[in-house]
């Protein structure tokens, strides 16, 4: 039985997690319990955290630069897929079973869910780095699977269709897979869980900004509110509202249930 | 266009590889290029190699052995969740796509598909590693991922429903999968794909022993022709006839097309 109140009554929901609630594996839990109580169907797409970098370092593998971007090199692809594919995405699966959540961990390959471009070499060659935009997404595959009761938990792996797995940032992966399937479904939401409880207009007293629009947020980076790691989430939610989807949160992985409801958590972005 | 001949028209095709093929690539290539062309629907079950051990040397994770015996304790089930669930599985299903085969890579805790008990502790402890029974698999998944186009690849990992993964051998996999899903088909059929032709009366001369039954295996083995690790993969043999497989092969990986046709290549064990 289902008390939550249902004025917002979204058809499908996506929710990215990365950084501490990864490497964490209290916090893990504490946002995988939340997550399995949202209302069906939904999807979770994960990131790295910090056990990629541990893993590699305990493997003898260096991350390697070029003019000071990281590149995924052969190592590190190796590396990825194990950590990204393997470890954490069948982690994240195996107790989202416990909580009684039907989750299948996918990566792009796994049913062609996510065929890529590798990024072409300019200036800087990234190796094996995934560009991938929200009209290549499969989304008939996953709405199978959602449709079959499966609940997918997408790592941040695309491929080439070629026979390689390439590394594709988790906030992309997330805003593209909204983008696509709000094609079959007609009100989609998008939720970025991090480890603050929302875009903060002041970072010592965590005053959160509740609502941002185009015309906020522009005067938001104007004034250095906004600034650095948030810009490229910002134009993620932009990017994934102008595909279609209807409204983007961003807040703490710990308010999730709050966060899907549209409860008076983290901050809401939308495009009017 | 397929231009086979169809004598035997297997609803469910059920192919293992394990050992070399998966440690060395172009082996691999080969081998998926043969199984790519099998008629649909069909299943890959793959295990782990030497890579698993390779890569734990070079994080340090030392195989621990009890009583003779490995066992999988906390750094050995993280490990093969890396590259068994992760590097193996998901190369091989990038490989697969980019053969034009709609793969999509599980443990047992994806889709639930195969849920395992932990084994339990008698004289040896062996840490995370799951028994499995065909009751137990969750044929109804993979059917259903099957209908819906899905290749699956199934990596030798269980879950134990409390969020633990746990390490299951391919080979019992294999066969627990093939008698489970023959409630759904009326004729599976098994191939268990190594490096020999197949059975072998004798080593040197690579003389294929081109059919076994029950009676003849029990002379095999008392003649000493069939030992050690042969001896185990017969019984799995005939506990998936039991459990209602049609056939079962035992052949090497390059011939997995012929195998797959009831060609005369392999090993042909029945139950008459």
């Amino acid at each position: 039985m289902d008390h939550r109140p249902s004025t917002i009554d979204y058809q499908l929901t996506i929710v990215k997690i990365g950084g501490k609630v990864i490497d964490e594996e209290s916090d893990l839990n504490l946002f995988l319990s939340g997550f399995s109580q949202l209302n069906d169907p939904k999807i979770l797409v994960h990131g790295g955290g910090k056990i990629a970098s541990d893993t590699g370092k305990n493997m003898g593998i260096e991350p390697v630069y070029h003019q000071g971007r990281r590149v995924t090199d052969e190592p590190a692809l190796k590396l990825v897929t194990m950590v990204y594919g393997g470890l954490v995405n069948k982690q994240i699966v195996a107790k989202l079973q416990a909580l009684g959540t039907n989750a299948l961990g996918l990566t792009g390959a796994d049913g062609n869910v996510m065929p890529a471009k590798k990024r072409p070499v300019t200036e800087i060659d990234y190796g094996f780095a995934g560009d991938i935009k929200a009209e290549s997404i499969n989304g008939h595959a996953l709405k199978v699977l959602l449709e079959s009761g499966f609940m997918p938990v997408l790592s941040p792996l695309t491929h080439n269709g070629q026979g390689s797995l390439l590394n594709t940032n988790a906030d992309t992966i997330a805003r593209v897979v909204a983008g696509n399937l709000s094609q079959f479904f007609d009100k989609v939401q998008l939720i970025y869980c991090f480890e603050q409880p929302g875009v903060l207009a002041d970072l010592e007293a965590k005053s959160v900004i509740t609502n941002i629009n185009p015309e906020k947020y522009q005067r938001l980076k104007t004034s250095g509110v906004i600034s650095e790691g948030m810009i490229p989430k910002m134009e993620n939610a932009f990017d994934a509202l102008e595909a279609g989807v209807q409204l983007v949160s961003i807040g703490h992985f710990a308010d999730i249930t709050h966060l899907a409801l549209s409860e008076e958590k983290g901050t809401k972005i939308t495009l009017g």
